[in-house]
């Protein structure tokens, strides 16, 4: 919760026909896709062939005013990016939708992913002769497709080839100036979907939730290596990267996606009920409550006490105004730091043995200080159980967790360890065998990379991520 | 949920003899109290008796930077408030605390509740002279004890002379250079509590939450009538105004307060869930699940679920990023409007029978919005139930209902043709008798008179309450 | 320049029937009245007996967004203020307009002035039940004015009866729901004039450049101790405070007003320039160029040079983005600080024997800091005048002066000491007889007293006007 | 002065060896040249290899906090830029400096000027697989010495090849990690000086009055073509771009740089007043006085009066705080809008005979208004000189005139006519030779295109500069 995971990214894409408030309703799929990431946002609006776009630091509803939404005009067509990014790099020159004006035709991009190797990339179009503004992957990924684009009939054409180039996670949505495209790695590492609206409008967009928000229904997953595009002519599909195996990030349906969001015909919420129910399964205690930690605790915690019977309790209050920035406690209030974002119910702990469940635990330290709030409330016995394995490995498709030597899995050798530093009298992790059965009807195959080190595409050599930042001598 | 009942106010108080930071534990005190009201805060800190205070429209996070804090400087004491307003008034000589300047000693007050005669007592004190700068009740309170004070012996004498003057609804936190003092109106129709830290320091607050938010511990209550007084040499107490009927409103438990808050010895969390557990009661359904509308509407529904079986589900999932400010949609937007604070979870509610469990209509127009949003996520059907009874008259107490004409118990004359409204199969309320036991261990009496036209205090004479914001003409 | 005197305040009030735009109008007026006071500013609109107000710290173009305005609404009267005050009185319960609700009737108020019995009159008043918000001496006129109004038959009655209570300086504006009412006390420090427009509209200013930013012609000045009243009936007066001996600051036509101003029927520019000429006269030097410090300085250096022949030179180039907060410079470029705001101009003074004029000299270290850059861009010799008399005693009405023990001309004996401690190879002030013929056309009499110390109004006894802020306690 | 000429921009650099505040020391200097370009602004600083920028729309005063000053860190190297832009391309993506990171080593790049060929350019690189984020010349700059840097065997060495790629205007600073770069086109339109500080530091600026507010002295201007590097072994120039015949813009002397300024050895105040002076002997007038149009205007009035031995007067007084946004004053006030900036001084005026001297008329509606000021204030005649010769054609070297069919001198036939509509009685312009000789000590020639229509470089063919702006079509 404080210390926890980072996502990455969301990405939005609409093309509406009959009507023209395209930037409004990239506004409201944005704000339904805020949890993706909060640091900054953007949208490019194409207005018959003229792009207006608008980018920065901050949440939706503060970055984009009413003011700052006419700014963007009409047009027919949008596309929408929200942001993740670490404090060092969190400047205007990576924020997306990156726009890039060009003699071939006008080209907005957004990015959900991670390539492994944009350093490689780099290297190869530096020493040809480009320049690079930012540091982000996405302008790697629009100047691969601009040099295929060059030799190529079509921008849909440009797209397909200059695929291949690209190793890792990308869920992309590309707008020129009469082309929407969504296109989504070979893997499918991470999720993208298409809707339509009963008028006609294409939209594309990470979650399905974003869908709903602008009034969209749910059409299809893109599939891994699929590329669709959809112009005045109507969707037409490219699947010749197509057919190979696929690795989901599987932890998008233990954290990161909402919980209303439907991925690959599996319902999140579902997937963390029943990763709750296999929790019970596996680690059956006798308890008088289980409660979880909001949010994403809460379903696994229903799914735990409909399979146990235990009853299912409301442990914790967050506080509804979290994710503001406020100031932070000084020293003598360190210890409560915790109590501002959470508090207890103590009428629902007092004097019960209490199974908490979390969806992780990256460096437990925020664990034991939560762990500490349900004693401190009068809880007899603590009960931890996480609704996915041990972390102990780095992601490198798009998820921001923790340096290696800060995870709790990688530093203590044992789960009782964890425990008693956690402070809880037990803990226990889901296996590995029923993390891939979460997401019931998903007809894909997962990455599992963060709990097991294998994964789907070789990752990167060790070539820092922020190599860029670092000092370069001339 | 958009057409919804406001909270008026928050009131928090701190003497800490041991540190000076009490700018920084009111800042946290309030973020915990934000509920209680949006619209505009202020701190004001006591520095060995020079005053310095802050008071901004806006959420506490964003009136507060730390830089901001920094300016109210250090200091023993000091108090804060949130606070609720209609658009009309939200001007700043109407935030608090209101810091009154005067040759017997400085005083800030931040008050919680709605008079009944200060209609009366501000055109008493303005034809002997008085001024007033805004249209609050408490420039009315501070005028009160300020006469009070030139003859009292002290500033606790001064409210406690004053007291028999003020009619309504009061709970009220003041600050003189070296005291810091407590006080309720006779019938207690707002609550007030009292905590202390380990070191010492003695802290007042609208709810248990904002306690547990500065690490302090509950004490008790204040008690209706009663003057709780802090300084160097300890706490006493004046109760000379108790020991009448007191009337504590029953809304603080259905809606207004925290679940995590304990008022007058009873779980507001556990009260919600009685209510549920009543409802499930007096309104047994045959049903597949039972869902709660967000936020105050879980509690009740895990308590239906409870005494009658069907299981609990998530049917909704609410965007974490509503409460700020964000742009209207636009016309052809309108109908999803809904859906861009509140998802339905389609695979909890598709082809089931749903229980809905709401605290309260108020208009009724976002009810219906949000059982079409079952319909059209699949539920065959859509059974509300209202966690108290219907809503027909005024408060004068300090809580925000609509316009009686605009109220749906008040337009429509039976529970079926609101239910016919709403969409619903069918609807009900929770009644009268049961709502007054919600709250188990609570020895007070409650003011129920949003629900019978009965009020513990005679109400005001047909004054509005706006009426200094109207046309005055000389 | 940096060290400088401080303006306290512009007022400015417009009775318009036959536009409601006088928001706007006013805000126009505040702007041409920018450089009397830039710490805080207000505008009070009267709608037809509703009044609406914003006020709030920063420059009027910061403060009134097009938004803000909309926001005030229609009306056909306004009064508005800009105001100077120290850092640590810049709250907002001190921001004006004061906006006073009554049943009497509501009434805002404008000031500029400062009261010498102000702390005796709120004690007064406090001893007799009333509270203060803020420190202001606006909120002590407010209550005497309200305190006559109860018996008076009208509010310019009770205006009328509450002068005689009011010790010291004042220029106020005062509005009702259907008068608006200029008032100066009889000294008539501050200045306040009349103007109208062609359709009829009637129009009160601090100063006349107010009057030509809103399109009205000049009409003349209030007279010290008059009462004027506009109302739909029309324009009348009220003398019956008038005719005793007039004080009007001369520092007014020195430094304070705008150069286009006419106050007293004399022009502000031409006062400046016959300053010049005076020094010209009194301080005959050889040189080679004639140079003033802007702004202020520039007129009397305009003055000296066509009385003395020499040739007018512009010495300096002052950034035009000064007034705008900046960082500040750090240690090791501290001593390039002024450069910052101000250049020499190398090929004006280069080589070349230079009389600097400036208006006025406070702690002489900015003065110190501008003949060194003369010496730095080449000047041969630095011969420095000063447009008006030695500063050594405190101003009690209206002007923020240094503390006397930081003024040059207190802590040093002679103007040699002085010139050496400038740096300047001579030094001259404008005598105090030459200071009183500045204004040419002007009838009234002048108060000189930061001069020498003979006040028109007897100074309040040893009462900091601070007392309010410093501990106070019970 | 309301529909005037927009300067494009002006660069800073420095580089420190000793001090690492270089931050500070830019923001001061951008300050300085705040002048010639008020839209944006932007600091990228060198720590040792890492660069941190920030750029954003504002001026330097509010895009840099000292927060934000203080995020840039330490360095012994920085450039700076302000930039003017028309509203359509005021994107971040255009904001200077620019920040390349390549495999090469990064680079930062700040310029003032305008490219003849970087269309042709643009499409050449895009050709060859390039893409452009923005619009603006300087990201065409930093392709054409990155493609360079590819095989040249340092940084210099590639600007040194750059430039016989690049035909316009453009003075550069460009950082590399280790090296501070100035350079200049062959021509030398847009000026660029070098200084240093008593510490050895190297500063390069636009204009030298940025040397005065970093406490540095000037030392030369870059020549014609020549580029300048400093590293830690010292400064050296490369002139293999130098000795062919140099245009700088003649109206830099006119109106674009701050007074203080020297450029080629020349001051531009005493340009200025010499192009009074030469007005006096093209066009002698009777009259009374004679008055500037603040601030360009000041300067030449002061030399027509020096010259003719009229007295020069001030006519006018311009609201300092003009520059900060301010509201549009609404139809009815339209008339007066002029007002609000700029008001006559009526006892300088009236009766008189007055000869007003402007710097240029481009629309004509201002002087319009201007010349109806002085009429209102009295003026018997009023005869209008202009300091430069008309516009006629358009400057393609990084001035932003009016378009051709605005400007006034080519809609209308005659001075006669111009003068009609502005109202004057009487209309001269400075002639083109004496324009020539405003500049006494330069030694370089001078672009005059916009009166005559003869370019020192081929105009670009007809492709408009907002061409990128366009529709673009696939």
């Amino acid at each position: 919760m404080f210390d926890s995971i980072h996502e990455e990214c969301g990405v939005f894409g609409i093309y509406d026909p009959t009507h023209d408030n395209v930037a409004a309703s990239t506004y409201f799929a944005l704000y339904a896709l805020q949890h993706r990431g909060q640091e900054s946002c953007g949208i490019a609006v194409n207005d018959d062939g003229v792009f207006r776009s608008h980018r920065a630091p901050g949440l939706v509803p503060d970055v984009f005013s009413s003011d700052e939404l006419a700014r963007l005009g009409p047009g027919h067509m949008a596309i929408g990016h929200v942001r993740y990014s670490t404090t060092g790099n969190a400047n205007v020159s990576n924020a997306q939708p990156l726009v890039v004006r060009h003699v071939k035709g006008n080209m907005a991009l957004a990015h959900n992913g991670n390539l492994t190797n944009s350093f490689e990339l780099r290297q190869q179009y530096e020493l040809e002769g480009a320049i690079f503004h930012g540091t982000s992957d996405t302008e790697v990924i629009a100047h691969a497709i601009t040099r295929a684009r060059l030799e190529a009939g079509s921008i849909e054409k440009a797209v397909e080839q200059a695929m291949p180039m690209l190793k890792g996670a990308y869920s992309l949505v590309v707008m020129s100036p009469r082309k929407l495209i969504a296109a989504r790695d070979p893997h499918g590492f991470r999720p993208l979907c298409m809707g339509e609206t009963a008028d006609g409008a294409v939209v594309f967009a990470s979650e399905s939730c974003a869908l709903d928000s602008v009034g969209a229904s749910f059409v299809r997953d893109i599939r891994p290596g699929e590329i669709v595009v959809a112009t005045a002519e109507g969707v037409h599909s490219i699947d010749t990267h197509c057919g190979g195996p696929s690795g989901l990030c599987v932890f998008e349906f233990v954290y990161i996606a909402r919980p209303d969001s439907v991925i690959e015909g599996s319902s999140v919420h579902e997937a963390r009920q029943r990763a709750g129910a296999f929790l019970a399964l596996e680690h059956p205690i006798q308890a008088d409550v289980v409660i979880g930690v909001p949010d994403s605790g809460l379903d696994a915690a229903l799914g735990y006490a409909r399979q146990s019977g235990i009853p299912y309790g409301v442990g914790f209050i967050k506080n509804r105004y979290v994710g503001r920035s406020f100031i932070q406690p000084t020293q003598g209030q360190r210890e409560d730091a915790v109590k501002i974002k959470l508090n207890a119910v103590r009428s629902v702990v007092e004097g019960k043995r209490v199974i908490m469940i979390d969806d992780s635990i990256v460096r437990g330290t925020t664990s034991a200080r939560i762990v500490r709030l349900l004693r401190e409330a009068g809880a007899k016995e603590v009960h931890m159980l996480v609704s996915s394995p041990p972390f102990k490995y780095p992601c490198y498709f798009g998820v921001d967790i923790d340096s290696q030597d800060k995870l709790i899995a990688c530093r203590l050798h044992s789960v009782e360890e964890i425990a008693k530093e956690n402070g809880a009298d037990s803990l226990g992790y889901l296996s590995l065998e029923s993390v891939r059965k979460i997401a019931k009807n998903a007809g894909c195959g997962f990455c599992d990379g963060c709990f097991t080190g294998h994964y789907p595409v070789e990752p990167p050599a060790a070539t820092p991520k922020d190599k860029f930042e670092e000092k370069i001598s001339k």
